[in-house]
């Protein structure tokens, strides 16, 4: 039985080809993918080859928001079983050092991440994983809704790093796929109110219709927001941002800029800000897929 | 004109009584009172004459879940005008003091509580209270919800207590108003699941229709609870739900048993549970209106 | 070679027998002990031969305060080598588990701990543990103190559990070697004030002879303390303490009564006191070693 | 009586006037001023008229480092009475508005702070203020040690900006008398190591004398600090500090560069880092008074 892959051998190409079938190791199990998300890591790595200092430097298989069934599980797999419906953390943790014991394991300087080179990413038939980055999912949600735990995942850890309490007001820069998830986590999380801001018209249409105050960016004058949310990478957004929140006020980053970002910040000081950056996530599919309304209130704890 | 009040002047009898109009002090405003809740203190106050310390000794007015309308204003009041539609904080602190001042006014020790003896409630058609408890209402909430704000406070801070946290699984203890609210609560802020506890059928049966789970006492047998709000004040009820927490469990007690609570904490400490009493609440008016799907996304910081 | 325990092959009888020579797995290492003190619990296996529902049922090395000298070195050690001074972290987690993942090591459900039955201690010349679990010591300190970094360890993560800050005033109940401890760690941790408090006049000199303020229980009459470390494990020590908690005082129960605790909730719950339970620590070596005044200010992060 | 002030008529240049006799309010006592340290900003005020947005427009006092005795209290002081040797609090809050209440008064917008315009300072022989600004001090503590209390402030608040836990290891740039006192915190606080950084031998020699590891600018190369507590204004000095620290790092922006700054944010995303910004204190002398050693074990709560 062949198992294709969508491989890039070089920038802007991709070929299918059959890649072999995957033995499971012991605690891993075998992964019939079913929905692929393309994000704005895997179109940079087309289109250029790079995103900071991580370079494609030989043939590469994208894609690591993720969905798909168990087909065969190792002789040491416990969670899950063939059959299960599952969505896919993309990044396995070394399970062992300083971080991943700290409860930090986004931040395990052995992390392996799906189609972060060197390693390949999920655009093909089967894959094997470690059966700790499954995670079961209600047979009411699609393969297409579980594939999106993972941009939903950067919206929940932006709302956990921006300290967000219920009854918080919320200013979302940047309404993108991952502004908009951002926005629809801080409405799920409790916030008392969440206005988006962005320059494109189109989004602005898309974040009202989800029932977001909406703003074109520069226009807006509240500047009383409890919690920013940059979204958007635009190199002025967290300065803007930034003069927009009230005392005490909280933002995540989690737009990066390539460029050195500015900050007047002895004029945001007088509203004591914090200020927290963001590098992926942790713990977030159990939350992404209970807070599904298809999960109900039953879900289990993990 | 006369205003009228429902005064008690011994347990167990209630008379209509003019008590003379209201003479608003510089920061305070004349509410028309338009919805008041009855509690539970407010019974146990007519019913018995007491809770814990609090004793009723002469003639008193109760009922501190309140709404109205502003009638008149004194002059130095900047935060509301006649024509508004307020809920009313029923909490009035010094403003002076340690408490006050660490942002705990609600444990000031000389905290003026509506319908708490020696202090008159708002049973009453024209009342006046300082402008700092009155907060504006959006035009789609009624009165009825509004005065509602109060028991909702009591959930939020129950909530706030247990330090519950977006993915948390709750179970509630108690499916009478306050569990109720503390569920519905624990579900707008994010929790994966919330599972209501309680002896009566017909409780059961409005906590199932509110899409909770929900189960007998005693017929439960999950045991990794990630939070528990106590909200029935049964005295078992305590031990019994935190032994249905997981690890790093987290309770807020918010009934309030009248004898005392044993509690097998050898066994216990194994999860490294935290235990949160409760007294009341604070800062909870601007997100329990917020919270009101009437209040949309534009709703002022406070 | 010999390598000699002290095996206790029934409650109550110590052996020396020779054990055998521990063969490191790949990343163990053999540490020679050189310092072992006895803990409560070794002397509650030696007498009864049960703490909980931990029950001694077949020969049993104790011992799990421990510092020694590293002797040999699996294949794949890096954290240390033959000749460095180390203390001992007792418990040995899976690292696989939610609550390893969680940065909860220390409730990991298959936690191997030293001197726990089933697992032997380290009354012994020689023993194989895991790297992870040896931390260098200083060589200005004594392997005397390097054993004591387990006590401490519970002073550590009692100040932790109990939510300790700068500026507190703390109340620790219960002056054994314990409590003592505590009271030095919530010093050395910014406490504004720390009052011992106990029955036993012998240890309530040498808190005095430590810089504590030392009061026989029952006599003191400050209420308004921050915080209570609970390190007597005497039944009604933990009603007595809270009882001398101010408003928003936090508690840590170190001292676990076999029998149940009554809690006066109803008069407890005007100050909002918080109750944390504790089960051991975790993380805490580092911060042990290096609050050493022999450690310097050099000491490295882990 | 006359009651001598040093007073700033134009900028550069102090008179000495009699500035009458103060009256003390209901809740004010009269401070004979015994101690009044010069900081930056007295300096700056002094030499060219402004910080930032403050701006000297008339004749000023300055001074708000400062300590005395009580010479004269109003009708209803409680706190203090004649003969007290206090440390005083240079701010005064409203004490009413949503900051006030939320425990943030230092962000009160209608603060009044001591020698910051529009308001005088305490170079004066005896001045009238809030009760509640005025901290009484063991009899072993000095004047010239009470007036410290208000730098040692901005290091208590700096810590806690910071999130500074026990255990953590500290950089500290600027090792002016902010940055040791800062240092110093630190050390009381629980850090496992602080190590500070400068440009200046001199202040370098200091900072080893009081037992900090000490680095020129530019020469240290360690880089996984937990804590960073930036004081000293320098522009790149964020930047740079931020760069040395570990993953979960935490940075406290005391000191203020006039200029905008410019952060890699890109590439110091990756450690998760926390940036806060400070404005002053609030909460922090009872814990400066108490940190003192004269302070002892029994000092008061507040």
């Amino acid at each position: 039985m062949s198992n294709k892959a969508a491989v890039m051998p070089e920038i802007g190409r991709i070929e299918i080809r059959d890649v072999g079938e995957p033995a499971p190791g012991p605690r891993q199990a075998v992964v019939q993918i079913q929905a692929v998300g393309v994000c704005g890591s895997d179109t940079a790595y087309y289109t250029v080859g790079y995103i900071g200092d991580y370079v494609v430097d030989g043939p590469i298989i994208l894609g690591h928001e993720v969905a798909g069934e168990i087909v065969a599980v190792g002789a040491e797999v416990t969670r899950v079983k063939a059959g299960d419906r599952v969505a896919i953390e993309p990044g396995e943790p070394c399970r062992n050092c300083r971080e991943c014991m700290a409860g930090r394991y986004h931040l395990c300087p052995r992390l392996k991440f799906l189609a972060t080179p060197p390693y390949d990413g999920a655009l093909v038939q089967r894959i094997a994983l470690d059966e700790r980055q499954l995670f079961a999912i209600p047979d009411s949600m699609t393969y297409e809704e579980a594939a999106l735990c993972e941009p939903l995942s950067v919206g929940i850890w932006a709302c956990h790093r921006a300290g967000l309490a219920p009854g918080d007001h919320v200013l979302v820069s940047g309404a993108g796929p991952v502004g908009v998830l951002a926005a629809q986590v801080a409405r799920a999380f409790g916030a008392a109110s969440v206005t988006v801001v962005d320059v494109s018209e189109f989004r602005l249409g898309l974040a009202r219709e989800l029932g977001f105050a909406a703003e074109r960016a520069g226009e807006g004058t509240r500047a009383d927001f409890d919690v920013l949310l940059e979204c958007s990478g635009a190199p002025t957004a967290l300065a803007d941002g930034l003069g927009r929140l009230g005392t005490n006020g909280r933002a995540a980053m989690v737009g990066m800029p390539k460029q050195s970002v500015e900050l007047p910040l002895s004029k945001l000081n007088v509203n004591e800000l914090t200020i927290g950056l963001v590098n992926r996530y942790a713990h977030t599919w159990p939350t992404a897929i209970s807070s599904s309304p298809a999960a109900g209130s039953t879900s289990p704890r993990s």
